[in-house]
């Protein structure tokens, strides 16, 4: 890897790049290297006209404009379908992350009465609040492991949020056989390739605000297989998910399909949105995303080893490529004040994650090798010299 | 009420109106008459522009904006307390008025163990959905009916979404003294006054995109009072509800105050949207709009009666103003032709609710009396011509 620690080499690596072109479908202003868009995605330029073009919608179509909207939801989740291996009619865009983790895992725990509610001690906070609050609510056990037992009802990251371990999902759905599994894809979809259907998934969600870059608090998807959906049925009865909802002098009696897990009226104009990322996402291809993120990874791990275990910095995410999502983590003792001189210093947007972690997220739409390069050697510079503690000690927090 | 009956005291009525300048902040193409501002407010001028400066911030402050951003949700609900009496602090900004529903409702229950869930059969679907679902799950009594009695966790409608009958707020909520009340706020923030804080209301959830005008599917509201906050938890544990949230290895710990019953992340575009919405509402001043709103809803009663009636036309909303909302409610047995017609051949926008109900919503904010005027005309010029009957016949249905 030697010749992949030189300048050049990165400009090699990105003059034969065929992703390179999407670059340019992106709003990038200023010479920022961003390397946080595994927390939020850049805005992307189709985006941006949607949603001048959604707003102008509203304005001139009014109410009459839901004759369209109504189906939205549905159809941006079939966009996204495919990307993460789901076949149309498995995946609706709708609510956050939390919200709709909370309908599928209450709804698994009425259709298969699961003795312990489980998520790994290293899994993002919000799936280990929603599975304590389900446990609390419906007496039943709670445990945090990485392991899943018979009558476990599991939440796991496809990708750890903090190290960018890459599970391999088929084989734990495939060993799962007396658990459920609920995947949380936040970190892995639009990033690395998913193959829910063929690895038989039952259940998952996931955000779009990341590599699917629909925006700040873009509105989520849920994935339910077919074969599941008209056993399954959302704690939140709401006129989104009832059939025939403009009959509306009856009980509730969910849609037979993936819309049942629909609740409240959607955010029309977000929906928008995560159509735009999904459309970008699509026409890259998931393949070629991927080829490329573990081009960049490789980099990083590279650089790291050559520059930085020096001073000091050692490895969080697996060396293995086949293990790592889109991001590597790294760690030192001083990351808090190596990371507030990359963003102050260096023009170079990290994200850290207390108490010692920097992330690198490289989201290969818009990442080049050379912002790899450059980074990596600003965060070389920077703590060899002894810059990062120059700053304000007391300083708030990066989130 | 003679005079009311000519289209030239509808002139006069809008030259003397002091909210007259307000149609002009909004963004209106062609000549429309829009009579669905209860369904789906119009696009305010400053949306629009707050919209694409949105879009801008997220473009250049990438996850930095999280720094403003992360407020959001309270901010707007400070924006929003005035609109409906509630203290700074005691609404945000937040998922759909399902959820937001789901999340009051279930935690009145966790906290005051009710014998039945009670909503009027007259009450608007979603709110009857989730009283059913709940339970359902939680082994509760579930009742249609209008009545509260001691033991009931009620959800009250402040304005009936079909008839556009206003109750009492206060005094309901002074009767119901061993019962719990959920007020539902979808047609009544920012069209009349409400005043949660001194009638001693202690929860209430509402919608954004009628009368406040912040866009398909805009975010809903919640209001806690303050006292009550305490000893109320959301259902759904999630990450932005949690005290010190960046502090992410720690146990579920709700915020003390509202922020308790936020969930997930919050689409920011779209609370911008509501912030946008609230600051037309309070710029124009709720008792201005009421006072506007009624003299509005009055000439549609007026013209109702001397040219509607006598083709078979009847009012189905109260004909005191005290106990009216801003829509007017008229039945008819062709009223989806009718409807239809009013949309096809004469330019208005009413809404049509099944079977037999035409909906005329005045937003005070965008609506003139010469609009109502006209309207009232072209829909008496095509029943008493029987031009409504000339559509096709199998239509699909206007919702």
């Amino acid at each position: 890897m030697a010749g992949a620690l030189t300048r050049a080499d990165a400009e090699a690596a990105d003059a034969r790049d065929p992703l390179a072109p999407f670059r340019d479908r992106f709003v990038i202003a200023g010479e920022t290297i961003y390397l946080d868009g595994n927390s939020l995605g850049r805005l992307p330029v189709a985006t941006r006209d949607r949603l001048a073009a959604m707003a102008a919608e509203w304005g001139e179509q009014l109410v009459r404009g839901w004759h369209d909207w109504i189906d939205a939801p549905a159809r941006a989740g079939d966009l996204l379908a495919p990307i993460v291996g789901a076949r149309p009619g498995e995946v609706v865009v709708c609510d956050s992350t939390t919200v709709n983790l909370y309908k599928l895992v209450s709804a698994a725990i009425d259709a298969r009465a699961p003795r312990t509610l489980v998520t790994s001690p290293d899994n993002f906070p919000t799936d280990r609040y929603v599975l304590e609050g389900l446990a609390r609510q419906r007496g039943l056990a709670f445990r945090l492991d990485d392991e899943v037992r018979p009558g476990d009802l599991a939440v796991i990251s496809h990708v750890a949020y903090r190290s960018g371990e890459l599970l391999d999902l088929a084989g734990i759905q495939a060993a799962a056989q007396d658990a459920t599994i609920v995947w949380d894809l936040c970190h892995s979809a639009g990033a690395v390739p998913v193959n829910l259907h063929e690895a038989g998934a039952e259940l998952a969600v996931g955000c779009t605000y990341k590599y699917l870059n629909a925006g700040p608090g873009a509105p989520a998807f849920l994935y339910v297989a077919e074969e599941r959906q008209p056993e399954l049925r959302s704690p939140i009865w709401g006129w989104f998910g009832q059939r025939d909802q403009f009959a509306m002098e009856r009980p509730y009696d969910p849609e037979p399909g993936i819309g049942r897990f629909l609740a409240g009226t959607p955010n029309i104009l977000a929906v928008a949105a995560v159509e735009e990322g999904a459309k970008l996402t699509a026409a890259a291809g998931i393949d070629a995303l991927r080829a490329k993120s573990i081009a960049l990874t490789e980099r990083i791990v590279a650089l790291h080893d050559a520059w930085l275990v020096p001073l000091g910095f050692s490895l969080e995410t697996p060396r293995d490529p086949a293990r790592r999502g889109s991001h590597v983590a790294i760690r030192h003792d001083e990351a808090w004040q190596a990371s507030a001189a990359l963003i102050e210093r260096a023009d170079v947007v990290p994200d850290f994650r207390g108490p010692d972690t920097i992330r690198l997220g490289v989201a290969p739409l818009y990442i080049r090798h050379v912002d790899v390069h450059d980074a990596m050697q600003r965060l070389r510079d920077l703590v060899a010299l002894g810059a990062h503690r120059e700053l304000p000690a007391a300083r708030g927090r990066v989130t």
